[in-house]
């Protein structure tokens, strides 16, 4: 019989820590034995999410460490910024492995964190530490690692949007524009006008332009993989549904390249990576194909007239975009197979 | 020229308030004079509505009787339950007319308020002294008087829609069921979990049953009706939608009468009424509808098999159940025509 | 090695279909061998499905009964009314097990079935073979049964909702009044101005009212647990969502009986039957607890002022409403744990 | 008293259609006196739209010149792109004035025409006599003219927002982008799978990129307003919302402009123009600040680190997108302000 991996989450109560259980629950190697959330310690999770009746019916645990490290072999931190640079160094000290799915050790620079952030940064050697999890790009990373950090939402539709494409020199980085769509579930589950329903319902907003705190984290990979600085325009907006993010993203071609070989590149790139759907011939996806599921699907329109590309990249936020993603992340830690427990079909409609 | 009755309106940062706003706008015998709320007073009322910029562009007010009298003729109060209760004694004793859209005045019993709202009540003198406004029903009592209490939303759609059965005697009032439902604004705009987007997109839920606040205010005018004490039981539903409300009513029948019996009696009990329509042989009428318009539509369904009908109605909770209404008493109150300025065509789709 | 079941699924293009599709790719125990579509053979399924890409990337076969034989050991009926009525003896004869979605053997009357749907009824001798698979209630009865009648959506959270009370005895079967609500989904995938976005959204709609033809399968299973004939009056409405469905149930008390008492006889009825959650305490499910996946979720409010109950009941039309509950059938069918593959946790948010 | 200007409706039936019936209806000078349907002659309006009941009860009438003269001085089409080519020669013929909402007579050249539209095109020298309609840029040509062109409703949107810069020379017109965003209705009210509801709701699509018909239309009027030919990216995505259009545009600065320096100089162009609200201090503006509305709202953000401006435009794509600006067409041609009688408030919430 398997001795499974045993879990903790904390800030279980938000929408990243809830994916994480909904996820974690059919996983074959890994079990839950802890949910934590320091606001609702003592109370059931049931309390402000019934939809867990019948399924975990305990009480919520506070965040104490060693407590942590009696329960579990791993923790997930889902918790808001500025939480997990305070926490993780007590978590690495009593032996937790751990995966952070906040924004807290996805940038090297404190500086450039305390620019885009506006709080402090977490020490620089546990920046250091950290191994930022883009799977597909970084995957073999992150085998053996203790420390994963794990991408944000836009950063993981739009890098995997844009990688293949910026390595092979395909397209001029200086060029990037990059137009991206979310779900209101991106906004976490705090209560404010910006999250009010009958402010969202039928309405589109534009918000954060150029100001987006993941912009520093997407021009750090696209730096990296086109060995120089690159500055991208980035505009984020809201749109009236749960889940789900589009990234459309435009770029001068070099030289001439048709839909057929930027469809082959991709193909190429992301052999192996099933998460990755490179979508054939001009078809485009829709956020509702990837809802549910871990799946990033992407697809391309080349325009003569202009020598423009424009690629179009969906995930699911809070799957490939957070949770989803964080598992697979626990697999390459683990040196499992990335899809373990995670093979999950769309919901459609 | 005409001279135009000046118009305050406390509480202008809610959605009824700014309601008012939007229909006030094409009155032709009423002007806003002063936008007014307590929380806001002294900033522009564009900064939370910026959809009003190049339409009301001045400062809120704050609430002083004497400053509101220097400024307005008659006062709307679009407020929360428990501030109408103490602010109209003072509105009055400056001289102003009142429009009070909460609940605070709707019953005549201090004690039923105190049971249904929580809250103390107003006091009994001034209870006694608001006319309650269903305009279809006590329109006539509404002329020349100072002081009106507009109904609620699902009163106002529940009530139309019973009305003309239950004063003919065609229903059993002992066996009548609501089962009411209201788009999200109905709940205002303040920010909770239970108005938060992602909660309640792709979402149907049931709340207060038997419990709401309108029940009596319902009971009161069926048990005026039928000249004998109505007990109903009423439920209420969220839908994922803005506005609208639909309230789905059912009883058994007395005696044998057919669909076409009961739409000649609607007709003949509404005839002269305009924003009630009376939909022809078993069209039931949808929410979107009556969208942003001051209609109230019904239809019906006589089940022969069981003895019962299903009656539906449905306003827009924004405009006949709040604003729109509270504009039809004050034309009322005028000696106006009911319908001026309210003559909307519903937006569709 | 487990040799699996082998399942087709006739009708693989429409929302059941597909829905089977999602949920038996995790079944540990069956796979799907065959996806059928008499409009779309020799076409990928995937053409009109892209989120299956990478999934499913067969073609869609046709509806001959020797070659789903020859593929397949079990197979789901997902067609419109009509369609099953006629297949059925074909797939009997060449010996393949049954699980009918549709509701074309729901009824055992076949005068019922021609008032109800309008149409043609399958022949007596398959009316009389087709358990109906009411899991919680009749599920005994499924097993090591060859051809399996799956309950409606409506009737499935209704009659849930329903049964222990009138089994015990508790409620009055002649007052019974269901007002149920739907998401979009359950009217299929069929374009037509009834499923037009631009008309449902923001709109809440109220149709077939005491015509709907799932009346009579209600009444038959509510006749059988009271042992009389019942007949009830049942509203249906549209919401603006995509899944969820919420029968909202009202009857009279017989004798005196408790909120929690109603709590405890629901409890001990479903004992057991892990896809049944009976809510504590006046806590009302909402149709978004139940999302994607197979539990019914139940809760009350009991009325002292009118002796009357109100029961709430939501699921998942596509879940437990449809491929879900037909899952269950096949778990039951195999003498396989009812629970098997269908463990989902609901998609929330 | 007044004599109003009668008005003939043809494609009364369509979405643009019904909304020019809504917004007309408070009109001082315009009265509706045919509303035209050649699908549906001889039937009521209200059989399709029942919101109509009491406001408009007559029968549809057919597409027959003779008898449109008769009845209306000014005849609207909000027809399929198609008819309008074929009908125009005729109802000029018999004089009327005509404000065409579809795109046949938007282009100049029929080259071009038939190039994105993929139909033939109308004849040139109607081409030649159509007055583009595009009021804030064009509106001087429009006045006392008999046939106006209606711009499209992205073209309304996108052209509004970039006008100012690309005729001061403030932006590189090689390096435009356009991001632009759509509600469903702009789809018409015709059923297919690509509208259907449960397809739609909560999902995000993209669609004919660099191929939708509105792109001669916005190339044309910037290579007027720059002096040399402009070439564009535009791409077009379906928004789950009914109403509305987001433009979201990208350009390259010319020198070093301030944001304030942008306002000032879409404040200066567009003085004395009362639908266009240029929004100060980074403020953008969201669809639903101009529900139901004539207005287009437009706000910027400049970014020091690209070079880059990004330009945000909304409209009500119903209403400034087609019926509102067809209106607005009329007034200008009519002589009269161009504000009459569309003075709405956005409906908010």
């Amino acid at each position: 019989m398997t001795t499974k991996v045993k879990i903790a989450i904390i800030g279980s109560t938000g929408y990243g820590g809830v994916e994480l259980i909904r996820l974690l629950a059919s996983h074959p190697l890994a079990e839950i034995t802890s949910v934590i959330s320091s606001s609702s310690a003592g109370t059931p999770i049931t309390e402000g999410y019934p939809h867990l009746t019948a399924i975990r019916e305990e009480l919520l645990d506070d965040v104490v460490p060693a407590d942590i490290k009696a329960k579990a072999d791993v923790v997930f931190l889902a918790t808001p910024a500025g939480v997990a640079g305070k926490l993780v160094p007590q978590l690495l000290e009593v032996g937790l492995k751990i995966i952070d799915l906040s924004g807290d050790f996805r940038l090297k620079s404190p500086g450039l964190y305390e620019q885009w952030y506006k709080k402090p940064a977490a020490e620089p050697v546990y920046l250091e530490q950290a191994v930022f999890g883009l799977s597909e790009i970084y995957g073999e990373k992150v085998a053996d690692q203790g420390f994963i950090s794990n991408p944000g939402c836009y950063p993981t539709a739009t890098l995997l949007g844009l990688a293949p494409a910026v390595k092979a020199g395909w397209i001029d980085p200086a060029t990037i524009i990059i137009d991206a769509k979310s779900g209101v579930s991106g906004a976490g589950r705090g209560a404010s006008l910006g999250t009010h329903y009958s402010e969202l319902n039928e309405n589109f907003k534009a918000y954060k332009l150029n100001q987006h705190q993941h912009i520093p984290e997407i021009e750090m990979v696209l730096s990296d993989l086109a060995s120089e600085p690159v500055v991208v325009t980035f505009s984020t907006h809201l749109v009236p549904m749960t889940r789900g993010i589009m990234s459309t993203m435009y770029a001068k071609i070099n030289g001439e390249r048709s839909l057929e070989e930027f469809v082959e590149l991709y193909r190429s790139f992301y052999e192996g990576r099933s998460f990755v759907r490179v979508r054939p011939g001009g078809q485009l996806p829709a956020t509702k194909e990837v809802w549910g599921s871990n799946y990033c699907d992407i697809g391309f329109a080349v325009d003569k007239r202009t020598g423009r590309i424009t690629i179009v990249s969906v995930i699911d936020n809070l799957v490939k975009g957070a949770a989803g993603q964080a598992i697979q992340n626990l697999n390459l830690m683990m040196g499992w197979d990335e899809t373990l427990g995670l093979q999950f079909v769309p919901a459609y409609p």
